[in-house]
Parts: structure tokens; sequence; C-alpha cells
């Protein structure tokens, strides 16, 4: 299947979003995608280096929320103010990759891009770059949505699952789609990997910019006409923040998965040759960490004793643990978190009771 | 029984410990007596400022280390720097009463001195001074050694018990000692409490000056020679820092329980009619602070969710708790400890720890 040429080749990551699981040190002006969870750069930083050698870093696009727009820039010094684009007011993915799309257009227009979230761990790198270069081809070839799939290694229920077909080598390893799932039960979810054939949605995506506006012009046409409207109101190439800001908050509060990937007919999935992580939780961050002997895995200084599978993250700081077990531990300068492991996804109710006692300081 | 008129009363306090149980909080420059555990004010401070009314304040002595000589004066700013008597080194209680007495003795010939631990809760106050001065009264009287004997709450394995006879109202109360009681295993200690007649060993004793001397003399006879050549090398009424260099580390390392108390014969004992906490572990100190409705017990503030009988103790900032119980969390600026209630006794294990690691920064 023939390459597409690097010029046509574009990416949208996606950071804006909020990463409440990883308070406290996350913060609404510090989210997930800004801290450096898996080493020593940002998780955003990560997922736009991933992309050098395949994606010129002239055609690397980032959506972003207008709130952490310097932190953002921050992270990528070295990618152009113009290419980080600043949502106003946060609408979920199908307003951000339609308006990602206009923009790819606007470059290119036969320009094939690929929609990576910006807090996702990917390895190795090389197997990653060659599903990408695979699904740029095949979603130029085919005119088709490409979506990776990733072969279950749990009966998770955190994520959505794609049920598939079989993997075609002649269409780059490309299979059809079935259908999507909604994050299943956990009857349902084992019940999905004794049957086979379905795979975790990464929620990574590659297609023509051409071809996903069309998808939005028959699945979802009055934000169509709303993206549309604010690409003709370019000034000097770009759109105005105040079209932005006038316009931007009318697109629907939908996912690209509900409003196009689940009804559309040209879908695609590549079965992903690279490990995914979403690091979905402290106790998942951990799992990446560097552990003693005891299953104990930190970053930063631990004395354990007679303590097991714990995770601590409390940079700066010398951590004893006496006797404790599968707890996670987080700590910053003005706040600590202590949970069970297999509680940490519900670190949402301690930000809730911030809330409720008016701590914007730590939210 | 007569009063002791107050300008005869005197007071030791034994602020030399280290405290180790107290990590992170407590340090080897910052020992549990100059720790505020209990409320706002250091224990040594509020172990000091008890003795208001009963002993006047030019008759208050504090035996600490040298090594803690500034934060011990600072403790307790109205105390002039003649009061505070530093060892040049730690060498049980033995030796601090023994030249706590000749200082008393060159003071005041026929002074009756208390001997208090820095870092024990007592309380109510009213119960404690009329205790004091029964006991002073008493010891003036009888010329014997008063002990107080608490009774004990439950089968405590932690404390030396006293086995007494039946108070005597025409004593002050006081009880014939009819022996001491090392730290029981947890039968034995059971096996005190349904006999009756077993109090808590609450490590506080009255005397006179001269009588304690007179048992230094008859049971430590070594130490009771260094002690009064120490006393008669004095210039200006103080004994010189050359001599407490060279003598005091020739004092043997022995406590005045196992040293006098065990052996002698003119004992008595008040049955405390005020409660007394050691607070001898963060266990302890938890069930002293403020609580909210599930058992959590924190100096700071706390967020609990769906967590019960935690103690926290990290002043300066928030702690969230998520589904954990029964532990102990302990922060400073450079260290944490995190640890089971019922294991905090067992902190030692992490200064070895620091030890091993040459952490002096954090011991």
């Amino acid at each position: 299947m023939k390459q597409v040429p690097a010029s046509r080749r574009f990416a949208v990551i996606m950071a804006g979003g909020i990463g409440s699981r990883f308070w406290p040190w996350s913060r609404r002006a510090l989210p997930k995608q800004l801290l450096a969870l898996a080493g020593d750069t940002t998780m955003l930083e990560d997922t736009a280096l991933r992309l050098r050698g395949i994606v010129p870093p002239e055609n690397l696009l980032i959506v972003t929320s207008e709130s952490i727009r310097k932190p953002v820039a921050k992270a990528v010094p070295w990618l152009p103010a113009s290419s980080i684009l600043c949502e106003p007011v946060g609408r979920n993915t199908a307003p951000c990759v339609g308006w990602a799309a206009i923009e790819v257009r606007a470059r290119q227009s036969d320009g094939v891009m690929a929609v990576l979230p910006a807090d996702h761990l990917v390895s190795p790198l090389a197997a990653f770059k060659k599903d990408l270069r695979a699904a740029y081809a095949l979603a130029d070839a085919e005119r088709c949505l490409v979506t990776f799939g990733v072969r279950p290694t749990e009966p998770a229920t955190g994520y959505g699952y794609i049920r598939a077909g079989e993997p075609d080598p002649r269409r780059n390893r490309a299979a059809a789609v079935i259908g999507f799932e909604e994050k299943p039960t956990p009857e349902r979810a084992k019940r999905f990997l004794r049957a086979g054939g379905y795979y975790w949605n990464s929620g990574m995506f590659v297609w023509r910019a051409d071809t996903v506006l069309d998808a939005f012009a028959e699945y979802l046409p009055g934000m169509a006409r709303l993206l549309e409207r604010m690409d003709g109101q370019r000034k000097h190439g770009k759109i105005p923040e105040k079209t932005l800001a006038r316009t931007y908050p009318r697109l629907g509060k939908i996912s690209i998965d509900y409003g196009i990937m689940e009804k559309a007919a040209n879908r695609a999935m590549i079965p992903a040759s690279f490990e995914w992580n979403d690091i979905g939780s402290w106790d998942a961050a951990g799992a990446l960490w560097p552990s003693d002997n005891l299953g104990n895995s930190s970053r930063g200084d631990v004395i354990a004793i007679n303590a097991r599978n714990n995770v601590v993250a409390a940079p700066g700081k010398t951590v004893a643990l006496v006797g404790v077990e599968g707890l996670a531990i987080v700590d910053t300068g003005d706040a600590m978190l202590v949970c069970r492991r297999e509680d940490s996804q519900n670190v949402r109710a301690v930000l809730e009771e911030l809330e409720r006692r008016k701590r914007k300081d730590l939210l």
C-alpha cells in the first residue's frame, strides 16, 4: 500500500483533559498530560516526541484548553504558538476533532491526520511508528476512518471495546470494524475475552481531514455547519478568537466515538502491535515505576519495613512505610493522598469534597 | 500531715530523652519533650507550667542533654540558664536524679524534690497538685521515697508495675510498696489486673534530697562517691563544666528504678488521683486529638472518604484519606511516615535504617 508523503501527514494531540485522577499532583492548572508520570518528561511532550520522523513538526497541532495555554506551550517549547489550538470551553472530543480537521484541511487539502490523546503511554516506539505509517497509508488509500485496537490482556471494565473481523495482510493488517461496545460489566468483559475478536478502544485514530469532515456532515450535520462557518471567517489564515468564543460553546458536548465512530460505515481497525497504557490511576502509574523486592514502587526515596505492594509518589522527601500494604501515597507541598491502590480511581470524591469546601487552591 | 513550705519544695524535670518513637516529628535535635504533641505548647513547657503555685520558679531544675541545651532553653524562656543542668552524655535516670539531688541540697539542705519526666501528660491539674502536695508532705515527714502509682485501665505490657498495700488515709493515702515488677508479658499483666493491688509505675517520684542521697550511698555507693566529688568541686556554687565532662561519663548507666527503688526499704506509693498518659506512640498521641465521627483524629486538615480510625499529623497540609483504616500518617517537610497504628511503636526500625543510610539530616 502506498505510503503517504511526510508533507501530507498531520497529527493532532488532544490535550484538553483535566485528569482529576492524579490529584494531588494534577490540578486544574496542571492536568495529567502536563505531569511526568512515566519518566522525566511530561506525557504531552512524550506524545509529541513520539511522532518525530513521521510527522513534520510544522504539521503537529495540539488542541487544549485556553486555561492551560501557557503550561502547554512550556511543555513543547519548540512548537510555534500557531500550532496550539485553545478551546475557549471544553466540549468533549467531537468538536475538538472537528476543529482540528478544518485546521488541517486549511493547511493541506488532502492532509491525513492522526488523532492522539496526550496522556497515553505507547511502546515500543518502532512498533508504534510502523502501525502509524500503515494507518496513514490505509486512511489515504481507502478514505476510511482508521482506529487502533489494543488486544486485551484482562477483562478490563474501564475501556470501550471494538469488535472487529480478521486482520487482512493486504490491507496493512486492518480488520473490518463490526461494532463499538461501551465500557462493559465485568461479566460482559469476560465474555468478550472468551469470544475473541474484541479489542480495547485506544482512542487513537487516523483519517484524511476531508474524510472525517464528510462524516461530520453526515452524522453531526449541525456541528459540521458551525465548523464550516468558523472556517469561513478566517483572517490571515486564522479563525479569530471572537468567532471561536461565540461559536465554540454552541458545538455539542459529544465524543468522536459516539458521534461518528459508532455510526460510520467506512471504518477500519488496525490491531496495535505496540503496547498501550492509558495510565488511568495512581495504581497504574505505580506499576510503571522502579520497585523494590517487596513490590513497593516509588518516585522518590522510600524506606519499607515489612511493607508490600505500595505506590509512593513523594519527590524530594523520604517516606517510611511500616507494615502497610497495597496503598497509594502521593504527596505535594500542600496536599497528600493516602488511599488503597484499588480505590485510586475514586480520587474524584476528594475533588468533590474540595469543591464543597471551596478549596480552589487545591483544585 | 504537715505541708512543706513552698521555699523548700523543688522539682526536677528529666528532659534528656531522645523520643525516637515520634519520628519524623522528633529528631535528635528535637526530641519528644520539645514537641507539642497534646496541644499548642511543648510537653516540657506543659510539665513546667503544671508546677505553678506549688514549686517556686527558682526551685525548678531541668536536667537535659548538652546537645539540646538551646531548644530546651527556648521552650522555657522564663527559666534562668542556671536552672538548666546539661548532662555532657546521657546516663539513664539514676545519675540524672543523683546530680539533681546534690544541686537541690546545695540550694536548700532540707529541700524536698519531685522528679518528673518531661514528656508525660497529666490531668486534671487540680488532682495532680493535690497528690503532689501530699507527696511532698509524706516524703518530708517520713523521710521516705515516694512514687506515684497509676491504677491500670488495661493489662498494658509497656509499663513497669508497682505492687502496693492498702492506701492509708492517715499517711496521705500512701500505700506500702510491696515490690516493683518489670514490664510484664500479656498473661502476667492480665494476672496483675485480676489480682488487684498493682499499679503502673509512672516514673514520677518525690523525696528529700538528703533521703535520696542516703539511698545512693547505700545502693549505688560508687556513683554516690563520684557525685559527692563533683559537689565538692563547685566554684561560685556551680560544678565546673570540666568536672562534669570528666566525671559524668563515669557514672553508671542505670535507672533510678533498678538502682534504688527496687532495693530501698523506705518506699511509699501514692495512688494517683489524676489521669496519666505517657503518650508512647503516634497511636497514643492520636487518641488525644480531635476526631471526626469515623474515628479519624488529626492535627491539620483531613478529608476522609470511607476511611476510619486513622491518625494524621500533617500540619499546614490537606490530607485526603480514601478507603484506608487504622493508619498513622505523619508528615514533615522532608520526611513522611505511614504505618499501621498498632505498629507505631516500631518506628525505631526506621531510625536504624536511616542510620545505615547515614541520613543524619533525618535523624
